[in-house]
């Protein structure tokens, strides 16, 4: 078990990570999640029909999407981290704010493995919130 | 480090009590995941716009949807288990069949925590896949 101010140390470390993969990533830059993420990462997100099992996967994908994303302003709302003993679970909602002022509500999922002192995502999983294109009215 | 056999078994244990789960929930009983799930479980679906935190809070979301959901079939696809230590990820793909043969295909996330020698789940996400509800479009 962690105490309490080493889950604290944990949690904010992640965020930051995340917080600085996603500042590259709203500029067109994959490569913060590239190098944020395990060999063996698994990733799931709204565009494509099955998951991507492992880096190399991740990158082919990734890489075709460099210079093709930005985003004047993001917001990383509500993080949550729940320790494992040698892995994290990252929770928050990505806010992503257009031009025009239009927000892109998302959920996010962040698996960390910790393997000899780095902190590794082992899976992503990406999905819009409720608010966001609809989905809500499905109910 | 597990050994393939012990990473296999827990594999099995995992899919099968995500099964069992499954196939109370397609019966409108949320009661297997809410009994599968862990006190301070975290609930992510593209129905409610803000993260659940604990298992109260997701019994709630839970017993308001009890007797409204039916499935006729339902399939766990591509099921894939990440064992880290004393966690454990498993991703698949959920389809469900309607009464006119629609198939409605989601991405689920369940993420385990072994306490006292129980599997318990500390993580949910579901989300739709690409193809679903034309999320695909968005591209």
């Amino acid at each position: 078990m962690h105490t309490s101010e080493a889950h604290e140390a944990i949690s904010q470390q992640l965020i930051n990570a995340e917080r600085l993969a996603l500042s590259r990533w709203c500029h067109g830059d994959p490569s913060g999640f590239l190098e944020l993420s395990a060999g063996d990462v698994v990733y799931l997100d709204p565009f494509i029909p099955t998951r991507l099992d492992g880096l190399p996967a991740l990158r082919d994908y990734y890489e075709s999407l460099r210079g093709k994303v930005y985003t004047s302003r993001f917001e990383l709302h509500n993080p949550f981290v729940q320790v494992l003993e040698n892995a994290a679970v990252l929770t928050y909602h990505f806010v992503a704010y257009g031009d025009d002022g239009d927000t892109f509500p998302w959920n996010c999922t962040e698996v960390f493995r910790l393997t000899h002192g780095e902190w590794k995502i082992v899976h992503t999983h990406w999905s819009f919130t409720a608010t966001a294109h609809g989905n809500g009215a499905a109910h």
